[in-house]
């Protein structure tokens, strides 16, 4: 379990080039391709410990280090994300939420999609950044800080990219 | 833990009136309630299974019992949602991914709060019905029914509604 765990790990490692909405979307697809080879076990990972046990009965504290173990590559993937974001130390505590609850945003469609696969997993890897820019978004309504952080970001995006897309489909939907 | 689940399920109960982020608000202060009276339990909860067991060992069978009243009461928030957007019958297959993975990103949101509770809740009430539109809107982006029914419910928000209010930022944070 620790060597699947330092593989997933592994995956979110991505060179500091080109735009972030990019960067994110080659982790997400080196991120599915984990779930897809894993499939079951990644499911029964997430849901508090392996989908088979020798003896039947696991104890509490087996869970708690499977726990443990998900918590650190949790970790992994927020601190490579705060990093290619260009923030150094303590991240304001709205962009820490941001970036944790996407995370987890991340593994739900991963178990979801498990699921029966009803959805090509490409477009699930691209959706993913866009409710990335979204949830940020929304936060950054209420975060002076974080709204400077995105518009930063968002300067480095093609015009062509995931956000000015999202942006813009927004404004069509919104109006009549 | 039986009794907790259904005072929980029994939160997402709401009337079919008015818009409808605004229903989805007065369930969010409900579901906060719950996780604000619950705290630790809940987090515990959430961690699979209780926090203190009488013998310091619980099998995975309580696990697996504690994953399916989890569930149960997530089924009754999807259907209650469902509901509200006027959807009969099995609904589609990405309106049921974003529906359920807002879900999980309402119990991440909780938990991450809980941890010190370092942002308003009401803050956090607010921001996830606007989240639940921007994961919709991402959606709706790929999926040409969604977006019909996303077009339907939005004429039902007043102007000065989280959705419209949502579009007009996202619109300012694109802009140079």
């Amino acid at each position: 379990m620790k060597r699947a765990a330092d593989d997933l790990a592994s995956r979110f490692t991505e060179p500091q080039e080109g735009p972030l909405g990019s960067r994110l979307r080659r982790a997400m697809a080196r991120f599915f391709d984990f779930v897809d080879e894993h499939g079951p076990g990644f499911a029964a990972l997430m849901r508090g410990g392996p989908a088979v046990s020798a003896g039947g009965a696991r104890s509490m504290s087996t869970v708690s280090a499977t726990n443990a173990l998900i918590d650190s590559v949790r970790q992994v993937a927020y601190d490579q994300i705060l990093s290619h974001m260009g923030v150094v130390g303590p991240a304001p505590v709205r962009l820490e939420l941001v970036v944790r609850s996407w995370i987890s945003l991340v593994e739900s469609t991963a178990l979801i999609w498990l699921d029966g696969r009803r959805i090509p997993r490409a477009e699930l890897e691209a959706q993913l950044v866009q409710d990335f820019a979204a949830l940020a978004a929304v936060a950054a309504a209420r975060d002076e800080e974080l709204a400077a952080l995105l518009r930063d970001l968002v300067k480095g995006e093609p015009g062509d990219g995931p956000f000015t897309d999202l942006a813009t489909r927004l404004i069509a939907l919104a109006s009549p």
